[in-house]
């Protein structure tokens, strides 16, 4: 029932009211149920949460805190977690399922409170629709694809709605920020969701770069610079982790997520190009192809010893497509037009789609979760591009490309938003506990000898990982000399 | 004796009665053979085989199996092998040798027929010639050149001559896919060779780029889109391959001869561009570039995942050279001038070559095979680039300098033909057992115990691959265990 | 004593016979400690040693030696070390500390003789200086800096310092290639020391580029024809060797110092094209591109196989800002604008460098060492790449960055020097001895089965490496079947 309720309010806009009350009937609930659980449970809290201003929730949460018990938790919650906590204790493409034997710290069986569940992931949805609002602006500006007669409303609806959707996860996730900071944090700590951190600023960058003609065609240069220093921040912070030799380090944590960092900076150089500046958006395009790189060369070399890259084709894999296409359209509004720079990006961009299309088993046996939307948004990006590319190099090929493909991310941005409805209101199951947040700072203890054994350093080995039939026997060998 | 024919068959340019002929009786040798070896021992046959129009061979062919046998060894050969087995049981740098211990499903002591020894790599030959075909083109038709007073004589006759070749090759091969379609299969599934399957696509290329002016200036442009098809294909599967998770992925199939898979774009952007198109070739050019940067970086890393790259230098390192070659040659008809760009790619390519020049001892210590003329060809790539840099930057020095790495070239393939024409006829050893496609499905028994022995899980370690010499004697603290 | 007087006789420019003095000096010394170490310690000496010549030092080093003594310990030195003894025995990021249990061949508790001692890494002192000399030059020169009324009696002053700097350090450096041959053979093999040999090679190239024009403006290009033949053959070996799969390959020994060869390529391109050649810096600039390409991915991947990539971050990171930042000059150079081209390598260096400034904890924890100078070289290097900026791109923002970080690098060059200063005359450490070349050509015998113990083949596994606290009680699957 809850569940239903909180799912809906983050997709449908939702006042900061209503998500205050769901928020509190959820808190409710989980106090209810920490009770039952005892000292052992709830122990996500802030300690720079405001005392007096949100007095309520303050003292419920409080009120269902036994204080003994909450100072000797805190310790366990609070302290942070190394990345290869993360590493061990998780498993899939999104390191969002639990391995066999990992406890958790929060109760597995229960629904925790909205906030808890609430994953920077759900800021794909934002994305996904903000680049549509981009692609049909685009679509009803290119004078190629005016024979469709199409009028800017589209756009229009789609950039109000993206707007609404922003502002109802920013609140969202605000709140989250304020109660469970903790939580924020293990998400920051995540490999794979910190990339995720970058999900909203792309989105705000995407919002200005679709704003209605009818609303401003001129945005302040200074806004640029206010959104472009957060990414630079952040991107500072990811990058240097990747160099860095520790537990983040990029041979270790590559993964196509880490391609949210780099589109950031193809973003941020196409909208400060299409305002007018310069030296920025080449500083942002000329750091962003850099890492671009050495991205597209580490996962494409798929080593052995990349952690998180999943071993099947899965709809991350469609974040490849992103990049090269938003810096197809970067690098145009750089030089002033669509030259073999801009198609160099763009036909890469292209390649890759056609290679994931033929190859990728869509939406089948995998497990939806909010990022699918920005899996689907460089379906959008590469329709624009194409677009774009169409009124470079008229023709009824190109024009015909156009369209397929902007049906298609059309298309499937309607099947990600009826799956995220169904999960929503009829499987109630869009936001399931999150897991990843809640693992134990520690591994669960196994005996030492087990282990051991698992690694093949004693006499007997049982498991193996290459090869499964191993007879139990005892070699002759090894007989013959423990006798 | 048959093997001598059969051999000649192919570099000498034979009419397909001839190569019937010879495959002919090469079946009816294999016959008689299988006859005596029982029923374990010939087993590859095609399933599409067309039932009426073959008949003669069809019957040879039948009637040399006991028909029960026949059923039971198909699943044998038939069943699909996974990239695993051929790393298993082969090494080399062609992974051409069958390893120790492991055994063949054909007879190892009998010569086998024809069709079955005569290798995918057999179209390097087409490679070797048609792109002399192309050099001699360039140096008749360069002004800088013009003081040798050639004719394009020479160009007509090596283009008969590698068309002639092209075509032997080719009806040989297809007479393989149709009477021995499992081994077609198999080395399609191998490592190494199915990155030959992209050497009758460049050959075609080859001979379009080549065609003397004599016969046509102008292709129609059909005909690329006609030629560039197949190119796409293959390598939408082999880049496609790369980035899956599977036995393919690049951090370990990364090899020299991956380089063909790229060259296939650089030179269908080539010929794209002295067509006059535009989109198509500059398409080919930008994701040939993109997996070109992928490719030389993992191949310079040298990462000890990569299983088939050969340990020492070896004639294939010379594919290094062709890419950046053909990347100048297609950049400068791509922009219509020898620019930058141009001598970006040509400058890696001769500085790649001179450093492989002053370190490779040069056809010593290497067996020969077919495959040599694929890594010969990469020289007159670059003599050709060589020449068309001296159009632009006239002078001696540039002069002087593709006059010798044309010589050079030239010399090379005389070389590769007489070495060619050495162990067609006089070793008779051109076409030795194809034993790389007829490795077993299964690894050979080993007693579970020594292969666990061998990995070090048991007490006593009896083999090591870093430290040859173990002491027998047990360690003291085992042995106080033990008592 | 007599370390603090060779020390400033690096330091302070001094004429050779001071340093004939020095070294005889030490040598004498040597010579009696040898004596009372007996024949198994100094065996450093030259076969290819000029025996009339050098009288006096010839004789004083065959009397200090047994003869019988001599013969038989010159095979343990002179054998060539193989790439693996470095690593086996050496750790640190410029692999220049000893490992615990390795044994030296030279007496440890003794200063051995002021050449032994004087490594190649001095050069690092010439990189230093005649940077600093090139970015003055750049200040007094460029328009944008004119407010600033500089004169280039800076860099005057500058460019004869870093001359006598420069002849000072190679003359005794050549005495050591004299005397010591092999040492100095040993710093060729060594995998972190083989790239400073590139800084001789790059400080004449800086000498060039920062020549005051009040000397001369006009260089002879024959000069850098010269200049670059010995870049040339060493980039040869040095990238040669990455891509031959031995020891030395680059997934094994990638580390920052490899910038130096690539910014040999980038420095000589720049002089190259400010002396008006075209093709040669061109070729220069294309083959250090590509080179730097495969260096970047490399670095940032952190591949668990890189032995020499110190684990955490230390100022030799700072040789990732250089290559950048003279590639965006030398691009300026040679396409004749600072353009799009100069503005992407610029920005990488921009950002790598602020990366670096927010990460790394100053000289701290970190042992100082002449290479720093090399480390601290980028800096400059940057700061130079600015003010060519700040003359494009001009603007108050521009010009407060230029004087900013000429400001940090000067004031860097400073610290180092007065660093350089104290350990030279306060702590009489800036020589220390020179472990790197010293060590055993052979693995000091360690009981087999203790090795097969630690690699875990045995029964009992003492130590691991991944955890740490491990029972010593026996599993209950071992006991059972070794009772």
């Amino acid at each position: 029932m809850n569940n239903t309720r909180s799912a809906s309010s983050s997709v449908s806009p939702a006042t900061p009211d209503l998500l205050d009350n769901h928020r509190q009937s959820s808190c409710g609930e989980f106090s209810r149920l920490e009770k039952r659980m005892g000292p052992r449970n709830m122990t996500f809290h802030s300690k720079s949460m405001p005392r007096g201003s949100m007095f309520l929730d303050q003292e419920a949460f409080r009120s269902s805190h036994d204080k003994s018990s909450l100072q000797e938790e805190d310790k366990e919650i609070t302290e942070s977690l190394p990345a290869d906590r993360f590493f061990d204790a998780l498993h899939g493409p999104e390191l969002e399922t639990l391995k066999e034997k990992e406890k958790i710290v929060l109760p597995e069986d229960k629904t925790w409170p909205f906030l808890l569940r609430f994953p920077i992931t759900s800021y794909g949805m934002c994305l996904g629709v903000s680049s549509q609002a981009i692609m049909w602006k685009t679509l009803a500006t290119t004078n190629a694809e005016r024979f469709l007669h199409l009028t800017q409303v589209v756009n229009h609806v789609l950039w109000w709605i993206s707007l609404v959707l922003l502002v109802a996860v920013s609140i969202t996730y605000l709140f989250k920020t304020i109660f469970f900071f903790q939580a924020v944090r293990r998400e920051f700590k995540h490999p794979i969701r910190v990339n995720f951190f970058f999900a909203p600023l792309i989105s705000v960058l995407f919002m200005a770069l679709g704003i209605p003609h009818s609303i401003t065609s001129n945005l302040p240069s200074m806004l640029w610079y206010f959104l472009m220093a957060p990414v630079l921040f952040l991107e500072m912070k990811i990058y240097g982790q990747w160099m860095s030799g520790g537990q983040r380090r990029l041979s270790k944590v590559a993964n196509p997520t880490n391609h949210l960092a780099i589109i950031g900076n193809f973003a941020g150089a196409l909208l400060g190009a299409s305002m007018g500046l310069e030296e920025g958006p080449m500083f942002f395009f000329a750091v962003g192809l850099a890492y671009y790189l050495v991205l597209f060369v580490t996962l494409y070399q798929r080593l052995p010893t990349n952690e998180t890259l999943p071993k099947e084709l899965h709809p991350v894999f469609f974040l490849f497509v992103a990049a090269p296409a938003v810096a197809s359209m970067a690098w145009t509004q750089l030089c002033g037009s669509f030259d073999l720079g801009s198609r160099f990006y763009y036909f890469i961009s292209l390649f890759l789609y056609f290679s994931l299309v033929v190859r990728i088993n869509f939406f089948r046996g995998f497990k939806f979760s909010l990022a699918w939307w920005a899996y689907t948004f460089p379906m959008t990006a590469v329709a624009t591009a194409t677009i774009k590319y169409s009124g470079e190099v008229t023709g009824v090929a190109t024009q015909v490309l156009s369209i397929v493909m902007s049906g298609a991310a059309t298309l499937m941005v309607i099947g990600v938003l009826v799956l995220t409805v169904v999960h929503a209101f009829v499987k109630c199951d869009l936001f399931p506990n999150d897991v990843a947040i809640a693992i134990s700072a520690e591994q669960p203890k196994q005996k030492k000898w087990f282990k051991q054994l698992k690694n093949g350093s004693f006499g007997l080995k049982v498991s193996d990982k290459e090869d499964n039939q191993i007879d139990v026997e005892a070699p002759p060998l090894l007989n013959a000399h423990t006798v």
